[in-house]
């Protein structure tokens, strides 16, 4: 029995992923999607918040891990629990994607299905929403649509998609994707014009994923469909023994550059960020005049451009210079802005040196 | 009736400081004096460990005020509680010193006192002990004695005590004080090496001080001898009343560069240092290969000259240099190493903010 509402449209919100490079806010219970950086609602909330002009949010689905699921959940209580699902072992995003294009299709054959991203931040959620329609028409007649995202910068730290030069506005078959580039590369894509960052926003039929996964990864494929009806009595023990089988796959690799019926949606700017580091935060807060943003009660003589989040707790600066600065009850970051990347790489020997409280 | 112990060696160690450059650390309940920067006795307690060398630990008095007394008591259990008081009023330290000469005096008229800051570290205690025996000795015979430490650097921060040139060893009559000199004056004192740094250490007694004050500060120096007998019913009300109508005025300019009498006693390097900052904490500890010093648990990559107080708490420094970081539950200051004289300017602008909870 189908228990969708009458729209056929799905969304699959992937929140498996750790968020190392926000330690030590984010912890394995506390991840980047689940913080709240930008106001009250946190990143994953903000996420759902953006689908709903589109999407019935008892149609949303969400993917994570078992560290982070029961904080989700209470989060987005207009999503079904059951539609909440930790994932039993890490596999990228190719089976994840998978597993909810089976639920889904066996519920509705119909169904088409958006992915997304659960900790980015969409400045312009209004031009947003008007591109989700169009995505969500062009999937449905059959292909598999990727969003891009007129490029502000010449960032070296996103993935790029080649449009066709001059292309027509609305979707358009793409020429190919580009890994990450290096500066001189990253700033030729721009001064060309048709290139456009890939934002992992991905749309497609249900039924239209399946048959790439069975084409081109036809193991991770067979896997999962083999497992018994979503909320059957053995669903989840079998899940468990089977998802960990899959291949350790990104949706890119496994199918869309490879898949013939791709075509790209571009978008112009909608503000959005992929919220890589504590630097990127800086950036899209509000600052004083010279620079500084804080979160909470502070003393700030002769300091510029300074990130300051420290809770409750009264924070005084003297004299310093483009810190980060992340105070939690365990654990305190001081880190140069320039070095914000980094951060992931100190969680990594915290993981290393066995002190997984603080993880 | 007398209660010394056969000895006629008083100590009397001036506590009342508040020591605001070491905020948030020091507070007004936990001044720099009952705080244990170095190993596990405070300064205080370090203080009195020094003393017990020559002095009877039943004949230490000390001053400090309402905040912190409790706190003292609890860290000086072998000095007797009734000796440990609370200045009615903060008034510099003539009246403080008067006060406990008039108390001493009463119960022991051959009363000899040294007067000890309670705030100051001495590397090399057991040169420094040698030195209170002579300093006892000449202030038994009348003399005013000054303690002159060798200065190792051309100091601004601190006072200089002129010897006469080529002075022989031993207590001699001094040539003048002088007061925080500037860098090219310093420089001069230094090369010159007659000149001496002034740590604040006095020894002479009762009766010579009482004497100096009658002649040179009548008015105090009266109010304080109407007090009622020290213990006695009638004395702490009284002290309430007159305490707070003495002048305001160092014993440095009420005595010291008045009196005929005044020796100085020219130690050598007995490693003291009055610790006028985070950076000279910094500065007397131990460090690492790149110049940091932690208190804690910490993740260091690629970071020099730190100073690290934080508690339990784990502190991940990335990229960042000469900073004093000290984190407290409900104040955590970051400043330049090269601002750490500036960090008491702050406890101003808090005070002045009206923001008690944090001083």
């Amino acid at each position: 029995m189908p228990q969708h509402s009458g729209s056929h449209l799905y969304g699959l919100i992937l929140a498996g992923g750790r968020g190392t490079r926000f330690w030590p806010r984010s912890r394995r219970a506390n991840a980047k999607q689940v913080l709240n950086f930008f106001g009250e609602r946190s990143l994953i909330q903000q996420t759902v918040d953006r689908l709903k002009a589109v999407i019935p949010p008892e149609q949303i689905w969400v993917l994570t891990n078992d560290h982070l699921r029961a904080e989700i959940v209470k989060q987005l209580p207009e999503v079904p629990k059951v539609q909440i699902i930790a994932e039993p072992a890490q596999r990228n995003t190719a089976p994840a994607i998978t597993l909810a294009a089976e639920i889904i299709q066996a519920q509705d054959k119909d169904a088409v299905m958006g992915v997304f991203p659960s900790d980015h931040v969409i400045g312009k959620p209004r031009e947003y929403s008007k591109l989700l329609r169009p995505a969500f028409k062009s999937a449905r007649q059959g292909s598999i649509v990727v969003l891009g995202i007129a490029p502000r910068w010449a960032e070296t730290g996103y993935g790029y998609i080649e449009f066709p030069k001059n292309a027509p506005a609305g979707a358009v078959p793409i020429t190919r994707f580009r890994e990450k580039p290096d500066a001189k590369t990253a700033a030729k894509f721009v001064a060309a014009g048709n290139f456009y960052w890939n934002a992992g926003m991905f749309f497609f039929r249900t039924s239209v994923l399946l048959d790439a996964m069975r084409t081109f990864q036809p193991k991770t494929a067979g896997l999962l469909a083999s497992l018994p009806k979503f909320g059957s009595r053995g669903f989840s023990s079998k899940l468990q023994e089977t998802f960990p089988q899959c291949e350790n796959i990104s949706i890119d690799y496994a199918v869309l550059e490879r898949a013939k019926n791709v075509v790209g949606l571009a978008a112009g700017d909608i503000g959005w960020n992929d919220v890589g580091s504590w630097n990127a935060v800086h950036e899209l807060h509000q600052r004083d005049p010279r620079g500084n943003n804080v979160r909470g009660l502070t003393l700030i003589e002769d300091s510029d451009g300074n990130y300051v989040d420290a809770g409750g707790k009264l924070v005084a600066l003297l004299g310093v210079k483009d810190l980060i600065i992340v105070d939690t009850p365990d654990a305190l970051l001081i880190a140069g802005r320039s070095r914000a990347q980094e951060v992931g790489d100190l969680v990594k020997r915290l993981e290393k040196e066995g002190r997984h409280h603080l993880l």
